[in-house]
Protein backbone atom coordinates (compact mmCIF):
# COMPACT_ATOMS: atom_id res chain seq x y z
CA UNK A 1 0.00 0.00 0.00
CA UNK A 2 1.13 4.04 -0.48
CA UNK A 3 1.46 6.10 2.56
CA UNK A 4 -0.45 8.77 2.84
CA UNK A 5 1.24 12.16 2.92
CA UNK A 6 0.82 15.07 5.40
CA UNK A 7 -0.06 12.43 8.43
CA UNK A 8 -0.72 13.78 11.84
CA UNK A 9 1.22 10.55 13.24
CA UNK A 10 2.11 7.84 10.72
CA UNK A 11 1.34 4.24 11.73
CA UNK A 12 2.92 1.42 10.07
CA UNK A 13 1.52 -1.94 10.07
CA UNK A 14 3.96 -5.22 8.89
CA UNK A 15 2.11 -7.83 7.47
CA UNK A 16 5.30 -10.06 6.64
CA UNK A 17 4.90 -13.57 5.47
CA UNK A 18 6.53 -15.52 7.98
CA UNK A 19 8.49 -18.75 6.90
CA UNK A 20 10.21 -21.75 9.10
CA UNK A 21 13.28 -20.17 8.70
CA UNK A 22 14.60 -17.04 11.54
CA UNK A 23 17.52 -15.61 9.87
CA UNK A 24 15.45 -15.28 6.41
CA UNK A 25 12.54 -13.91 8.87
CA UNK A 26 14.42 -11.47 10.36
CA UNK A 27 16.05 -10.25 6.67
CA UNK A 28 12.72 -9.76 5.10
CA UNK A 29 11.30 -7.59 8.79
CA UNK A 30 14.64 -5.35 7.93
CA UNK A 31 13.75 -4.74 4.49
CA UNK A 32 10.00 -4.14 4.99
CA UNK A 33 10.54 -1.87 8.04
CA UNK A 34 13.24 0.27 5.40
CA UNK A 35 10.38 1.03 3.57
CA UNK A 36 8.26 1.91 6.10
CA UNK A 37 10.29 4.35 7.64
CA UNK A 38 11.15 5.61 3.97
CA UNK A 39 7.19 6.23 3.76
CA UNK A 40 7.08 8.10 6.47
CA UNK A 41 6.03 6.08 9.40
CA UNK A 42 6.76 6.97 12.89
CA UNK A 43 5.62 3.71 14.77
CA UNK A 44 6.19 0.96 12.61
CA UNK A 45 4.23 -2.37 14.27
CA UNK A 46 5.44 -6.52 13.58
CA UNK A 47 3.48 -8.88 13.65
CA UNK A 48 2.43 -11.68 16.76
CA UNK A 49 5.72 -14.24 16.00
CA UNK A 50 7.32 -12.21 13.45
CA UNK A 51 10.66 -14.15 13.79
CA UNK A 52 8.98 -17.67 14.37
CA UNK A 53 6.09 -19.96 12.76
CA UNK A 54 3.05 -19.90 15.30
CA UNK A 55 2.61 -22.76 16.33
CA UNK A 56 3.45 -24.61 19.89
CA UNK A 57 6.24 -27.34 18.30
CA UNK A 58 7.82 -24.15 16.91
CA UNK A 59 8.09 -21.94 20.33
CA UNK A 60 10.70 -23.40 22.25
CA UNK A 61 13.39 -23.98 19.23
CA UNK A 62 12.71 -20.33 17.85
CA UNK A 63 13.09 -19.13 21.59
CA UNK A 64 15.34 -16.69 22.50
CA UNK A 65 16.28 -14.64 25.90
CA UNK A 66 15.72 -10.79 26.06
CA UNK A 67 17.97 -9.60 25.20
CA UNK A 68 18.88 -11.87 22.99
CA UNK A 69 19.89 -11.91 19.22
CA UNK A 70 16.32 -11.00 17.74
CA UNK A 71 15.40 -8.33 20.19
CA UNK A 72 18.98 -7.02 19.78
CA UNK A 73 18.24 -7.35 15.97
CA UNK A 74 15.10 -5.07 16.70
CA UNK A 75 16.76 -2.32 18.37
CA UNK A 76 19.06 -1.82 15.37
CA UNK A 77 16.31 -2.14 13.58
CA UNK A 78 14.84 0.86 15.20
CA UNK A 79 17.56 3.11 15.75
CA UNK A 80 18.64 2.67 12.08
CA UNK A 81 15.51 3.72 10.51
CA UNK A 82 14.91 6.42 13.34
CA UNK A 83 11.25 4.78 13.92
CA UNK A 84 9.39 3.59 17.10
CA UNK A 85 9.65 -0.09 16.78
CA UNK A 86 6.71 -2.15 18.20
CA UNK A 87 8.78 -5.94 17.37
CA UNK A 88 5.08 -7.59 16.99
CA UNK A 89 5.90 -10.90 19.37
CA UNK A 90 8.26 -13.84 19.28
CA UNK A 91 8.65 -16.74 21.78
CA UNK A 92 11.06 -15.94 24.59
CA UNK A 93 12.67 -18.31 27.16
CA UNK A 94 13.19 -17.06 30.88
CA UNK A 95 14.87 -19.89 32.96
CA UNK A 96 12.49 -22.61 32.10
CA UNK A 97 9.66 -20.89 31.51
CA UNK A 98 8.45 -19.48 27.60
CA UNK A 99 6.15 -16.82 27.04
CA UNK A 100 4.69 -14.99 24.02
CA UNK A 101 6.36 -11.47 24.34
CA UNK A 102 6.51 -8.39 22.41
CA UNK A 103 9.40 -5.87 22.89
CA UNK A 104 8.83 -2.38 21.70
CA UNK A 105 11.90 -0.07 21.24
CA UNK A 106 12.30 4.14 20.63
CA UNK A 107 14.42 5.67 17.78
CA UNK A 108 17.45 5.67 19.71
CA UNK A 109 17.32 1.74 19.88
CA UNK A 110 16.35 1.72 23.48
CA UNK A 111 13.92 -1.13 24.69
CA UNK A 112 11.06 1.06 26.26
CA UNK A 113 8.67 -1.69 26.96
CA UNK A 114 8.11 -5.63 26.78
CA UNK A 115 4.58 -7.08 27.28
CA UNK A 116 4.21 -11.10 27.79
CA UNK A 117 0.98 -12.74 26.25
CA UNK A 118 -1.68 -12.03 29.49
CA UNK A 119 -4.23 -14.77 27.94
CA UNK A 120 -3.21 -18.06 26.35
CA UNK A 121 -4.88 -18.80 23.05
CA UNK A 122 -6.40 -21.90 24.64
CA UNK A 123 -9.62 -22.53 22.69
CA UNK A 124 -11.04 -25.87 21.30
CA UNK A 125 -14.32 -25.30 18.37
CA UNK A 126 -14.76 -28.96 17.74
CA UNK A 127 -14.51 -29.39 13.57
CA UNK A 128 -12.67 -25.68 13.14
CA UNK A 129 -9.98 -25.02 15.69
CA UNK A 130 -8.51 -26.23 18.37
CA UNK A 131 -5.16 -24.66 20.13
CA UNK A 132 -3.60 -24.70 23.67
CA UNK A 133 -1.14 -22.15 23.97
CA UNK A 134 -0.74 -22.85 28.01
CA UNK A 135 1.08 -26.41 26.64
CA UNK A 136 4.13 -24.64 26.37
CA UNK A 137 3.82 -21.36 27.26
CA UNK A 138 3.20 -19.46 30.39
CA UNK A 139 1.33 -16.03 30.67
CA UNK A 140 2.35 -12.77 31.36
CA UNK A 141 1.18 -10.75 34.56
CA UNK A 142 1.13 -7.06 33.63
CA UNK A 143 0.06 -4.42 31.59
CA UNK A 144 2.29 -2.43 29.34
CA UNK A 145 1.99 1.16 28.06
CA UNK A 146 4.52 3.20 26.79
CA UNK A 147 4.48 6.94 25.18
CA UNK A 148 5.30 7.74 21.57
CA UNK A 149 5.18 11.18 20.45
CA UNK A 150 2.24 12.47 22.47
CA UNK A 151 0.30 9.64 22.14
CA UNK A 152 0.07 6.99 25.26
CA UNK A 153 -0.07 3.03 23.74
CA UNK A 154 -1.61 -0.12 25.42
CA UNK A 155 -0.15 -3.18 23.85
CA UNK A 156 -1.75 -6.48 24.02
CA UNK A 157 -1.09 -9.86 22.13
CA UNK A 158 -3.56 -11.87 19.89
CA UNK A 159 -6.18 -13.19 22.54
CA UNK A 160 -5.44 -10.38 25.09
CA UNK A 161 -7.82 -8.31 22.55
CA UNK A 162 -10.68 -10.77 23.58
CA UNK A 163 -10.67 -9.48 27.24
CA UNK A 164 -12.71 -6.10 27.04
CA UNK A 165 -11.34 -5.50 30.49
CA UNK A 166 -7.80 -5.19 29.40
CA UNK A 167 -8.63 -2.37 27.03
CA UNK A 168 -10.65 -0.74 29.74
CA UNK A 169 -7.41 -0.76 31.97
CA UNK A 170 -5.67 1.14 29.16
CA UNK A 171 -8.30 3.52 28.84
CA UNK A 172 -8.25 4.43 32.33
CA UNK A 173 -4.58 4.65 31.98
CA UNK A 174 -4.78 7.10 29.67
CA UNK A 175 -4.07 5.60 26.41
CA UNK A 176 -5.39 6.62 23.00
CA UNK A 177 -4.10 4.28 20.88
CA UNK A 178 -3.92 0.19 21.29
CA UNK A 179 -1.55 -1.94 19.37
CA UNK A 180 -2.15 -5.92 19.14
CA UNK A 181 0.19 -8.28 17.22
CA UNK A 182 -1.85 -10.90 16.49
CA UNK A 183 -2.94 -13.81 14.39
CA UNK A 184 -6.23 -14.98 14.28
CA UNK A 185 -7.18 -17.73 12.50
CA UNK A 186 -9.61 -18.66 9.42
CA UNK A 187 -12.35 -19.42 11.86
CA UNK A 188 -12.16 -16.32 14.63
CA UNK A 189 -10.55 -14.26 11.96
CA UNK A 190 -13.64 -13.95 9.52
CA UNK A 191 -15.92 -13.55 12.31
CA UNK A 192 -14.15 -11.38 15.27
CA UNK A 193 -11.00 -9.79 14.24
CA UNK A 194 -12.77 -6.45 12.98
CA UNK A 195 -15.46 -6.87 14.96
CA UNK A 196 -13.32 -6.68 18.25
CA UNK A 197 -11.01 -3.94 17.38
CA UNK A 198 -14.32 -1.80 16.66
CA UNK A 199 -15.78 -2.76 20.32
CA UNK A 200 -12.47 -1.97 21.58
CA UNK A 201 -11.91 1.38 19.81
CA UNK A 202 -15.88 2.76 20.41
CA UNK A 203 -16.15 1.45 23.73
CA UNK A 204 -12.77 3.08 24.88
CA UNK A 205 -13.02 6.04 22.30
CA UNK A 206 -8.98 4.87 21.39
CA UNK A 207 -7.80 3.96 18.00
CA UNK A 208 -7.32 0.49 17.76
CA UNK A 209 -4.91 -1.37 15.10
CA UNK A 210 -4.01 -5.14 14.86
CA UNK A 211 -0.61 -6.51 12.92
CA UNK A 212 -1.35 -9.96 11.47
CA UNK A 213 1.29 -11.95 10.03
CA UNK A 214 0.37 -12.93 5.64
CA UNK A 215 -2.00 -16.11 5.35
CA UNK A 216 -0.34 -18.84 4.48
CA UNK A 217 -2.66 -21.28 3.41
CA UNK A 218 0.24 -24.10 3.67
CA UNK A 219 0.93 -23.20 7.33
CA UNK A 220 0.07 -25.67 10.37
CA UNK A 221 -1.88 -22.65 11.95
CA UNK A 222 -3.29 -20.45 8.83
CA UNK A 223 -3.61 -16.48 9.90
CA UNK A 224 -6.43 -14.44 8.72
CA UNK A 225 -4.29 -11.50 8.06
CA UNK A 226 -6.22 -8.31 7.15
CA UNK A 227 -4.29 -6.41 9.37
CA UNK A 228 -6.51 -3.28 10.27
CA UNK A 229 -6.46 0.06 12.25
CA UNK A 230 -9.86 1.40 12.95
CA UNK A 231 -10.69 5.13 14.67
CA UNK A 232 -12.17 5.82 17.62
CA UNK A 233 -15.45 6.42 15.94
CA UNK A 234 -15.38 2.35 14.78
CA UNK A 235 -14.74 3.27 11.35
CA UNK A 236 -11.50 1.90 9.39
CA UNK A 237 -8.59 3.46 8.55
CA UNK A 238 -7.14 1.15 6.34
CA UNK A 239 -7.13 -2.72 6.31
CA UNK A 240 -5.01 -5.45 4.31
CA UNK A 241 -6.65 -8.36 2.48
CA UNK A 242 -4.34 -11.85 2.82
CA UNK A 243 -1.00 -11.08 1.52
CA UNK A 244 2.11 -9.52 2.50
CA UNK A 245 1.87 -5.79 2.77
CA UNK A 246 2.39 -2.57 4.75
CA UNK A 247 -1.06 -0.96 6.24
CA UNK A 248 -0.61 2.83 6.35
CA UNK A 249 -2.82 4.62 9.18
CA UNK A 250 -2.89 8.41 9.98
CA UNK A 251 -3.71 8.75 13.24
CA UNK A 252 -5.08 12.28 14.21
CA UNK A 253 -5.46 13.35 18.34
CA UNK A 254 -7.82 15.63 17.87
CA UNK A 255 -10.25 12.90 16.38
CA UNK A 256 -9.70 11.39 19.82
CA UNK A 257 -10.72 14.71 21.76
CA UNK A 258 -13.53 16.00 19.88
CA UNK A 259 -15.29 12.41 19.98
CA UNK A 260 -14.62 11.76 23.93
CA UNK A 261 -16.02 15.80 23.59
CA UNK A 262 -19.15 15.07 21.85
CA UNK A 263 -20.30 11.64 23.84
CA UNK A 264 -18.37 11.70 26.87
CA UNK A 265 -19.10 8.30 28.14
CA UNK A 266 -15.65 8.55 30.71
CA UNK A 267 -17.40 10.84 32.26
CA UNK A 268 -21.20 9.74 32.21
CA UNK A 269 -19.93 5.55 33.84
CA UNK A 270 -21.21 5.11 36.82
CA UNK A 271 -19.01 4.39 39.64
CA UNK A 272 -21.11 4.12 42.38
CA UNK A 273 -22.35 0.86 40.88
CA UNK A 274 -19.22 -0.69 38.60
CA UNK A 275 -15.65 -0.52 38.50
CA UNK A 276 -13.23 -1.25 36.43
CA UNK A 277 -10.46 -2.55 39.35
CA UNK A 278 -6.77 -2.93 38.09
CA UNK A 279 -3.30 -4.12 39.36
CA UNK A 280 -1.18 -0.93 40.59
CA UNK B 1 -41.93 -10.47 9.39
CA UNK B 2 -43.25 -14.39 9.59
CA UNK B 3 -42.39 -16.21 12.85
CA UNK B 4 -39.72 -19.20 12.52
CA UNK B 5 -41.57 -22.63 13.76
CA UNK B 6 -39.95 -24.88 16.55
CA UNK B 7 -38.15 -22.57 18.12
CA UNK B 8 -36.55 -23.34 21.64
CA UNK B 9 -37.42 -20.00 22.79
CA UNK B 10 -39.25 -17.14 20.73
CA UNK B 11 -38.47 -13.96 21.17
CA UNK B 12 -40.38 -10.81 19.84
CA UNK B 13 -39.29 -7.35 18.81
CA UNK B 14 -42.43 -4.79 18.85
CA UNK B 15 -40.85 -2.11 16.49
CA UNK B 16 -43.97 0.12 16.49
CA UNK B 17 -44.40 3.19 15.35
CA UNK B 18 -44.87 5.73 17.99
CA UNK B 19 -47.19 8.50 17.99
CA UNK B 20 -48.04 11.73 19.94
CA UNK B 21 -51.18 10.44 21.10
CA UNK B 22 -50.94 8.13 24.07
CA UNK B 23 -54.83 6.18 23.95
CA UNK B 24 -53.64 5.49 20.07
CA UNK B 25 -50.09 4.02 20.72
CA UNK B 26 -51.30 1.76 23.34
CA UNK B 27 -54.33 0.39 21.28
CA UNK B 28 -51.71 -0.17 18.42
CA UNK B 29 -49.38 -1.81 20.82
CA UNK B 30 -52.08 -4.26 22.11
CA UNK B 31 -52.49 -4.97 18.64
CA UNK B 32 -49.07 -5.89 17.70
CA UNK B 33 -48.22 -7.77 20.76
CA UNK B 34 -52.08 -9.90 20.12
CA UNK B 35 -49.73 -10.64 16.82
CA UNK B 36 -46.70 -11.41 17.94
CA UNK B 37 -48.37 -13.21 20.73
CA UNK B 38 -50.10 -15.61 18.27
CA UNK B 39 -47.52 -16.16 16.15
CA UNK B 40 -46.12 -18.27 19.41
CA UNK B 41 -43.54 -15.21 21.17
CA UNK B 42 -43.30 -16.41 24.53
CA UNK B 43 -41.20 -12.79 25.08
CA UNK B 44 -42.43 -10.09 23.81
CA UNK B 45 -40.51 -6.91 23.64
CA UNK B 46 -41.36 -3.35 22.90
CA UNK B 47 -39.46 -0.18 21.81
CA UNK B 48 -38.08 2.54 24.54
CA UNK B 49 -40.96 5.51 24.60
CA UNK B 50 -43.43 3.16 23.18
CA UNK B 51 -46.09 5.36 24.69
CA UNK B 52 -44.84 8.64 24.15
CA UNK B 53 -42.66 10.40 21.29
CA UNK B 54 -39.14 10.53 22.54
CA UNK B 55 -37.91 13.67 23.66
CA UNK B 56 -37.61 16.04 26.37
CA UNK B 57 -40.25 18.06 26.06
CA UNK B 58 -42.77 15.26 25.39
CA UNK B 59 -41.59 13.23 29.03
CA UNK B 60 -43.59 15.71 31.84
CA UNK B 61 -46.98 15.50 29.71
CA UNK B 62 -46.53 11.72 29.45
CA UNK B 63 -45.36 10.65 32.27
CA UNK B 64 -46.83 8.38 34.81
CA UNK B 65 -46.50 7.06 38.15
CA UNK B 66 -46.05 2.91 38.39
CA UNK B 67 -48.08 1.29 38.86
CA UNK B 68 -50.47 3.67 36.53
CA UNK B 69 -52.11 3.60 33.25
CA UNK B 70 -49.47 2.63 30.95
CA UNK B 71 -48.24 -0.14 33.34
CA UNK B 72 -51.78 -1.67 34.47
CA UNK B 73 -52.37 -2.10 30.72
CA UNK B 74 -49.13 -3.66 30.22
CA UNK B 75 -50.11 -6.11 32.65
CA UNK B 76 -53.49 -6.65 31.43
CA UNK B 77 -51.79 -7.26 28.15
CA UNK B 78 -49.64 -9.45 29.34
CA UNK B 79 -51.84 -11.75 31.39
CA UNK B 80 -54.63 -11.60 28.23
CA UNK B 81 -51.61 -13.14 25.93
CA UNK B 82 -49.90 -15.30 27.94
CA UNK B 83 -46.27 -13.83 27.24
CA UNK B 84 -43.76 -12.20 29.19
CA UNK B 85 -43.71 -8.79 28.61
CA UNK B 86 -41.02 -6.03 28.32
CA UNK B 87 -42.47 -3.21 28.58
CA UNK B 88 -40.04 -1.10 26.69
CA UNK B 89 -40.13 2.46 28.38
CA UNK B 90 -42.25 4.83 29.79
CA UNK B 91 -41.35 8.40 30.96
CA UNK B 92 -42.07 7.61 35.47
CA UNK B 93 -43.22 10.24 37.64
CA UNK B 94 -42.20 9.60 40.99
CA UNK B 95 -42.73 12.51 43.55
CA UNK B 96 -40.95 15.23 41.38
CA UNK B 97 -38.82 13.45 39.61
CA UNK B 98 -38.75 11.33 36.24
CA UNK B 99 -37.15 8.48 34.99
CA UNK B 100 -37.21 6.73 31.96
CA UNK B 101 -38.62 3.57 33.37
CA UNK B 102 -38.91 -0.18 31.55
CA UNK B 103 -41.50 -2.33 33.75
CA UNK B 104 -41.55 -6.29 32.81
CA UNK B 105 -44.72 -8.63 33.11
CA UNK B 106 -45.14 -12.28 33.92
CA UNK B 107 -48.07 -14.09 31.84
CA UNK B 108 -49.72 -13.90 34.61
CA UNK B 109 -49.74 -10.16 34.58
CA UNK B 110 -47.13 -10.17 37.52
CA UNK B 111 -44.77 -6.96 37.54
CA UNK B 112 -41.30 -9.05 37.66
CA UNK B 113 -38.93 -6.08 36.84
CA UNK B 114 -38.90 -2.35 36.73
CA UNK B 115 -35.25 -0.60 35.48
CA UNK B 116 -35.04 3.13 35.52
CA UNK B 117 -32.51 4.00 32.74
CA UNK B 118 -29.12 4.38 34.80
CA UNK B 119 -27.02 6.53 32.06
CA UNK B 120 -28.92 9.70 30.59
CA UNK B 121 -28.33 10.64 27.19
CA UNK B 122 -26.34 13.71 27.15
CA UNK B 123 -24.27 13.81 23.99
CA UNK B 124 -23.33 16.63 21.64
CA UNK B 125 -22.30 15.87 18.21
CA UNK B 126 -22.29 19.74 16.71
CA UNK B 127 -23.77 19.81 13.17
CA UNK B 128 -25.55 16.43 13.66
CA UNK B 129 -26.98 15.56 17.05
CA UNK B 130 -27.72 17.35 20.37
CA UNK B 131 -29.55 15.66 23.24
CA UNK B 132 -30.05 16.01 26.93
CA UNK B 133 -31.88 13.79 29.09
CA UNK B 134 -30.90 15.00 32.12
CA UNK B 135 -32.33 18.30 31.78
CA UNK B 136 -35.70 16.35 32.70
CA UNK B 137 -34.88 13.01 33.86
CA UNK B 138 -33.21 11.58 36.76
CA UNK B 139 -30.79 8.39 36.45
CA UNK B 140 -31.69 5.03 37.75
CA UNK B 141 -28.76 3.43 40.56
CA UNK B 142 -29.51 -0.03 40.20
CA UNK B 143 -29.35 -3.56 37.74
CA UNK B 144 -32.49 -5.31 36.43
CA UNK B 145 -32.33 -8.72 35.90
CA UNK B 146 -35.33 -11.42 35.55
CA UNK B 147 -35.77 -14.76 34.72
CA UNK B 148 -37.66 -16.54 32.01
CA UNK B 149 -37.95 -20.25 30.99
CA UNK B 150 -34.73 -20.93 31.70
CA UNK B 151 -33.02 -17.66 30.74
CA UNK B 152 -31.72 -15.02 32.97
CA UNK B 153 -32.11 -11.73 31.16
CA UNK B 154 -30.19 -8.28 32.05
CA UNK B 155 -32.17 -5.12 31.39
CA UNK B 156 -30.88 -1.51 30.02
CA UNK B 157 -32.11 1.27 28.02
CA UNK B 158 -30.99 2.77 25.12
CA UNK B 159 -27.66 4.42 25.97
CA UNK B 160 -27.10 1.81 28.72
CA UNK B 161 -26.01 -0.46 26.25
CA UNK B 162 -22.54 2.35 25.18
CA UNK B 163 -21.26 1.03 28.79
CA UNK B 164 -19.73 -2.28 28.69
CA UNK B 165 -19.69 -2.41 32.17
CA UNK B 166 -22.65 -2.85 32.86
CA UNK B 167 -23.33 -5.77 30.52
CA UNK B 168 -20.17 -7.73 31.64
CA UNK B 169 -22.21 -7.18 35.65
CA UNK B 170 -24.91 -8.64 33.90
CA UNK B 171 -23.01 -11.84 32.23
CA UNK B 172 -21.41 -11.92 36.04
CA UNK B 173 -24.80 -12.18 37.09
CA UNK B 174 -25.14 -15.58 35.26
CA UNK B 175 -27.59 -13.69 31.83
CA UNK B 176 -27.40 -15.20 29.14
CA UNK B 177 -30.26 -12.47 27.29
CA UNK B 178 -29.79 -8.81 27.56
CA UNK B 179 -32.57 -6.69 26.36
CA UNK B 180 -32.30 -3.21 25.12
CA UNK B 181 -35.36 -1.21 24.30
CA UNK B 182 -33.83 1.79 22.78
CA UNK B 183 -33.98 5.03 20.14
CA UNK B 184 -30.77 5.17 18.50
CA UNK B 185 -30.95 7.62 15.96
CA UNK B 186 -29.55 8.77 12.09
CA UNK B 187 -26.11 9.68 13.62
CA UNK B 188 -25.20 7.05 16.30
CA UNK B 189 -27.32 4.67 14.74
CA UNK B 190 -25.76 3.76 11.48
CA UNK B 191 -22.96 4.27 13.18
CA UNK B 192 -23.08 1.98 16.82
CA UNK B 193 -26.75 0.41 16.97
CA UNK B 194 -25.41 -2.96 15.55
CA UNK B 195 -21.75 -2.60 16.51
CA UNK B 196 -22.24 -2.21 20.34
CA UNK B 197 -25.04 -5.51 20.54
CA UNK B 198 -22.52 -7.43 18.51
CA UNK B 199 -19.74 -6.37 20.86
CA UNK B 200 -21.60 -7.03 24.32
CA UNK B 201 -22.89 -10.32 22.83
CA UNK B 202 -19.13 -11.45 21.95
CA UNK B 203 -17.96 -10.23 24.89
CA UNK B 204 -20.24 -11.45 27.47
CA UNK B 205 -21.22 -14.37 24.89
CA UNK B 206 -24.86 -13.92 25.36
CA UNK B 207 -27.84 -13.12 23.39
CA UNK B 208 -28.35 -9.24 22.94
CA UNK B 209 -31.70 -8.08 21.13
CA UNK B 210 -32.93 -4.09 20.90
CA UNK B 211 -35.84 -2.82 20.53
CA UNK B 212 -36.49 0.59 18.70
CA UNK B 213 -39.46 2.55 17.29
CA UNK B 214 -40.05 2.55 13.84
CA UNK B 215 -38.55 5.20 11.85
CA UNK B 216 -40.81 8.59 11.90
CA UNK B 217 -39.23 11.57 9.61
CA UNK B 218 -41.44 14.15 10.67
CA UNK B 219 -40.56 13.37 14.31
CA UNK B 220 -38.24 16.16 16.27
CA UNK B 221 -35.92 12.75 17.13
CA UNK B 222 -35.62 10.53 14.34
CA UNK B 223 -35.29 6.81 15.35
CA UNK B 224 -32.84 4.93 13.75
CA UNK B 225 -35.84 1.19 13.77
CA UNK B 226 -33.19 -1.93 12.71
CA UNK B 227 -34.67 -3.28 15.89
CA UNK B 228 -32.28 -6.34 16.01
CA UNK B 229 -31.09 -9.63 17.87
CA UNK B 230 -27.48 -11.14 17.33
CA UNK B 231 -26.39 -14.41 18.87
CA UNK B 232 -23.34 -15.12 21.32
CA UNK B 233 -21.10 -15.75 18.38
CA UNK B 234 -21.98 -11.96 16.94
CA UNK B 235 -24.12 -12.81 14.18
CA UNK B 236 -27.01 -11.64 13.66
CA UNK B 237 -30.03 -13.56 13.93
CA UNK B 238 -33.07 -11.04 12.83
CA UNK B 239 -33.30 -7.68 11.98
CA UNK B 240 -35.63 -5.12 10.83
CA UNK B 241 -35.76 -2.34 8.77
CA UNK B 242 -36.58 1.72 9.71
CA UNK B 243 -40.69 0.37 9.44
CA UNK B 244 -42.97 -0.86 11.64
CA UNK B 245 -42.47 -4.65 12.19
CA UNK B 246 -42.21 -7.24 14.35
CA UNK B 247 -39.07 -9.17 14.32
CA UNK B 248 -38.68 -12.92 15.65
CA UNK B 249 -35.95 -14.37 16.89
CA UNK B 250 -34.92 -18.20 18.10
CA UNK B 251 -32.95 -18.15 21.13
CA UNK B 252 -30.86 -21.40 21.24
CA UNK B 253 -29.87 -22.34 25.43
CA UNK B 254 -27.39 -24.76 24.30
CA UNK B 255 -25.81 -22.39 21.71
CA UNK B 256 -24.79 -20.21 24.79
CA UNK B 257 -23.46 -23.46 26.13
CA UNK B 258 -21.45 -24.50 23.04
CA UNK B 259 -19.75 -21.18 22.71
CA UNK B 260 -18.85 -20.88 26.16
CA UNK B 261 -17.32 -23.97 26.05
CA UNK B 262 -15.58 -23.48 22.85
CA UNK B 263 -13.63 -20.45 23.49
CA UNK B 264 -13.86 -20.51 27.65
CA UNK B 265 -13.21 -16.29 27.84
CA UNK B 266 -15.18 -16.36 31.25
CA UNK B 267 -12.75 -18.87 32.75
CA UNK B 268 -9.59 -17.34 31.38
CA UNK B 269 -10.04 -13.88 32.63
CA UNK B 270 -7.42 -12.50 34.73
CA UNK B 271 -8.75 -11.33 38.59
CA UNK B 272 -5.46 -11.09 40.11
CA UNK B 273 -5.16 -8.24 37.03
CA UNK B 274 -8.23 -6.99 37.02
CA UNK B 275 -11.78 -7.33 37.84
CA UNK B 276 -15.52 -5.60 37.06
CA UNK B 277 -16.72 -4.92 40.70
CA UNK B 278 -20.12 -4.02 41.16
CA UNK B 279 -22.52 -2.75 43.39
CA UNK B 280 -24.16 -5.90 45.41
Amino acid sequence: MTAPQGSNLLLALVQMAVKQNKPANLSRCAELVGIAAQSGAKIVALPECFNCPYGTKYFSEYAEAVPGETTEFLSSLAKKNQVWLVGGSIPERDGNKLYNTSTVYSPTGQLIAKHRKIHLFDINIPGSISFKESETLSAGAAFTTFDVMGWKVGLGICYDIRFAELAQVYAKLGCNLLLYPGAFNMTTGPAHWELLQRARAVDNQVYVASISPARDVNADYIAYGHSLCVDPWGCLVAEADEDETIVYAELDANEVKSIRQNIPISKQKRPDLYQVQYKK
